[in-house]
């Protein structure tokens, strides 16, 4: 523990500790030249606030905490989680504020440790992701009073601010692309279905292949593995009336749904087309390239930072609408076989 | 700002202010059934002790630093970083520690954002990633005295205690293997040069290489993105004397070289055997699957964390060498094709 203090300081100058203090907090007590020389060895000797003091004394603690609840194997197959980390803390770090990163366990676990970095002042803010139905984050959060920005959809962010996009429009837009082509058996790999985008996806893909009048679309959820992405497309494709077309809640489920589909002799695109959501830089370098719902994650992460700060410093924000995730035809999608008479 | 305080204990309990802290700290000046009744309301109210009054009364920050300098959309391409920091999470949450991440341009402003962050006390200790030759984080934590854990090789660690694992023998067992397969002419195409263990990498294969009097071996150096490994990939491949087997720096860029080679109407493994380091869960979903140099990451985070809490806890740490990477041969490695005459 060799940090400089105020002690220090004074040393160097043989001046008060309490010239010191008022040298450094731009007090009147010092002259000007004094004040500007004891600063001059605070920067020498590299003296800071102690954040500790500031705290203390009313200051912010200058960070923000963010909770990831799956398990760390997971964790690392989707670009999505250190994308969007990358884009939070780009904004952050522009406001020298930091992020505090904790995995748990459970959601209940996540407000446990939203509670205690609030109780001992480590944070000012929180920020949410993977949205839950009645969240025990967002109920825990509302309770504390902390100021904490949801990403995801405003139905179940309570009091929170919600940083959102429209899937139900990406899902519409995916859908009617595929019909345009011809599809009429279309099915959706998904992800975890207790997460409320998961959820939203499904009614809205439900909802577009009716309007649609579409043969047939089916829904299977998963754990967000290649593991398990594959093995939903293997049990799609064995259907006697298997779908033409497979939209993925992933990158990672939509490469292992396309190498099980090659593995039983299909085609791609000429007897499956597929789409992933989101797009990723292994979406573009697999061969056919993926057709992909993309967005901008960095931004979409950077967005919730901003709204976050705005609303620790008081400001009131309503929600953020993000941009919509955009369909990017590339070359996994095409019109189905032709029909077997 | 609702958080509760030790007076609103005091009320509740109906004691002085004092009397709780009594209570809270276990020191005598209570009953032990009213320090019982004061600890009640504590928990029931959400109380926690101010980090920023431990903090300043000497104790720790209980909070570990780890700052990352590469672009955010690069960040989000490789599985390595987010298993790294789920692996060292884990570790940290187990003992109440919580993690600061903040992403930097260069390494000086990695070494500035350590400096800030202990210089206010806001962590015990820090991890640094991607080490480099004649590192400034390095010097800049030796000065500080700051408990730093390095992940990378003992030789550019400075004072600071190195979590390490041989890549020389990772890459002698990967070029053996070829070898023995029958390969003559290897290329590696490689990550940033500026890292230490891209060099000691591109030592160890050409030491291997000539040691086992191969006709020819060349080194491409990329920034791990899937594009340059495809580009580095056609400019091996479009060479008279083209490699038969190449050794990628990462999972993407195997993959991405995997795609261009099949663009070229090159068979995989039959014209060229690729083998990818680190493994991942994207090497087992692509066909063929790729045979890969695989570790555990989570582990190896896991291992720098417990390190590290061990140093800020006041033990010696000398250095924790990890497990050497092992190659597990999948589909893409085969014999060479046969030599035209």
């Amino acid at each position: 523990m060799k940090r400089p203090t105020i002690a220090d300081i004074a040393r160097r100058a043989g001046v008060s500790k309490v010239a010191v203090s008022y040298a450094l907090n731009d007090r009147p007590g010092v002259s000007e030249a004094r004040r500007a020389a004891i600063k001059a060895i605070a920067e020498e000797i590299g003296w800071r606030p102690n954040s500790a003091a500031r705290a203390l004394s009313g200051a912010r603690a200058r960070s923000v905490g963010l909770t990831l609840c799956r398990p760390a194997r997971i964790l690392g197959v989707e670009p999505f989680f250190m994308e969007l980390i990358s884009g939070i803390e780009g904004e952050l770090a522009d406001r020298s504020y930091a992020l505090m990163l904790q995995v748990a366990a459970t959601p209940e676990q996540e407000a446990e440790v939203h509670r205690r970095w609030w109780g001992e002042r480590r944070v000012d803010g929180a920020i949410l992701v993977d949205l839950r139905f009645d969240d025990p984050r967002v109920s825990a959060l509302e309770e504390l009073g902390l100021p904490a920005v949801v990403i995801g959809h405003p139905s179940q962010a309570g009091a929170l601010t919600p940083v959102w996009s429209d899937d139900a429009a990406a899902v519409r837009e995916t859908v009617e692309y595929l019909a345009a082509l011809g599809h009429r058996r279309i099915a959706r790999v998904a992800g975890l279905p207790e997460l409320v985008h998961t959820v939203l996806r499904d009614q809205a893909f439900t909802a577009v292949c009716e309007e649609l009048g579409l043969e047939q679309h089916a829904i299977m959820h998963t754990d967000y593995t290649g593991g398990e992405g594959a093995r939903a497309t293997r049990r799609l494709l064995g259907s006697p009336t298997r779908p033409t077309a497979v939209v993925y809640d992933n990158d990672i489920m939509a490469v292992a749904g396309m190498s099980a589909a090659q593995e039983m002799r299909l085609d791609v695109p000429g007897d499956l087309s597929i789409v992933a959501w989101d797009d990723s830089p292994l979406s573009q370098i697999v061969r056919p390239a993926l057709s992909a719902l993309t967005r901008d994650i960095p931004a979409y992460g950077a967005h919730a930072a901003r709204a976050l700060l705005a609303l620790i410093g008081g400001e009131l924000v309503e929600g953020v609408r993000d941009e919509d995730a955009r369909l990017v035809p590339r070359g996994s999608t095409a019109p189905p076989p032709p029909r077997r008479p």
